[in-house]
């Protein structure tokens, strides 16, 4: 599969990787497992998606959009990293962190939305293993941030 | 040793594994590691154990046991995913956590269900590397969840 | 790079690894990935940094010592592991868990300090992939946990 064709055809474009905010590496690599550091939802314009999901706060669109900005983050990060997609093999486990008000626990419906556009991108390959969980606070009150380990392609 | 005669001793019957309840795999392996999703609180009729744990909800013997359910899953996603719990060389680290009402923090005793059971069922090789830690939210609220990163054996 | 000689030039005396709270290893090795348990900050006396972090509570730069504190168990559990850090070859990844009061959500800042410790005893190959994020509860109340995965040196 060429991914760059494949993510054309979806019409995605992929953001700018956000530089670390802390002193830390968006990616590391260990023999053939990848570490992403966690992600935010970055939008097109640079701004993040901030504030606590649940009743009075984010809604639930609002909230798994946020996880799919997730995930093009962790792609653009990933494609940063290694120079192209098509080494990716597979991914293998996401963290997906929901900032929630009490209440709200429809924590894996929200990191579907980062789940669907890996599938979409790297068909089975892109359905990792995965906790989807809701914190107390995150960085910057981002509504949400997802971490992932990825395995490079055997070539 | 041969864990099912084990598992037999102890009377342990595993459960069906839980259909993943988002799109994501219950289990990926890359190279000897197994990735497995976040298990929660399976009963033997297939409810799960909901609540946070603390004062004026769940005690602290509920999420002990609560935490020994998780167990029963990831044998059981093992299990289905490798065919035979002999496959599994050692654990190799249990991320544990607890759906905490404000204030409790006995989170080692709570996941301490899950590693005993997996030490009685593996010996040493049941002993991981462990954070166990507590929650803000958990998935449909369940009382507890633990995602487990294990070792095939080199056979 | 002779770690050893660096921590003595740093001041830098590593305390007693504190002893498992539960039923788990300190540290796993599984390959050339070394997987350590979450560690807690122990000052030098043996007591543990207690209480949230935010406002009224604990400040940002107790909180920050606390987590450079969680770098020091880090290093000793390792060092007791591997015999000598020159085995570590690089850090791979933490997850740093901030104990948050409601409103706090500088978590990066925070866990910089045991970045920043990290970086200075092993260079660039101290600064792993990184999530750094707020927990409703950590074990006995402690400031600040963080886990580590590392990677040993190629010889």
């Amino acid at each position: 599969m060429d991914i760059n064709q494949r993510l054309r055809e979806m019409g995605i474009e992929l953001p700018i990787p956000m530089a670390p905010v802390g002193n830390y590496a968006p990616v590391v690599v260990a023999g053939d497992l990848v570490f992403v550091s966690g992600a935010g939802p970055v939008r097109a314009d640079g701004s993040l998606v901030t504030g606590k999901v649940g009743d009075g706060g984010l809604g639930l669109e609002a909230a798994r959009e946020a996880a799919r900005l997730c995930g093009l983050q962790i792609l653009a990060v990933l494609r940063a990293e290694l120079g192209d997609l098509d080494q990716v093999g597979r991914v293998v486990k996401l963290f997906g962190m929901v900032n929630c008000l009490p209440g709200f626990n429809r924590t894996p419906a929200v990191i579907d939305g980062c789940s669907e556009l890996l599938v979409k991108v790297f068909d089975d390959a892109g359905r990792g293993a995965r906790s989807a969980v809701g914190m107390a606070e995150l960085p910057f009150d981002i509504a949400v941030e997802i971490e992932a380990v990825v395995q490079v392609s055997k070539h």
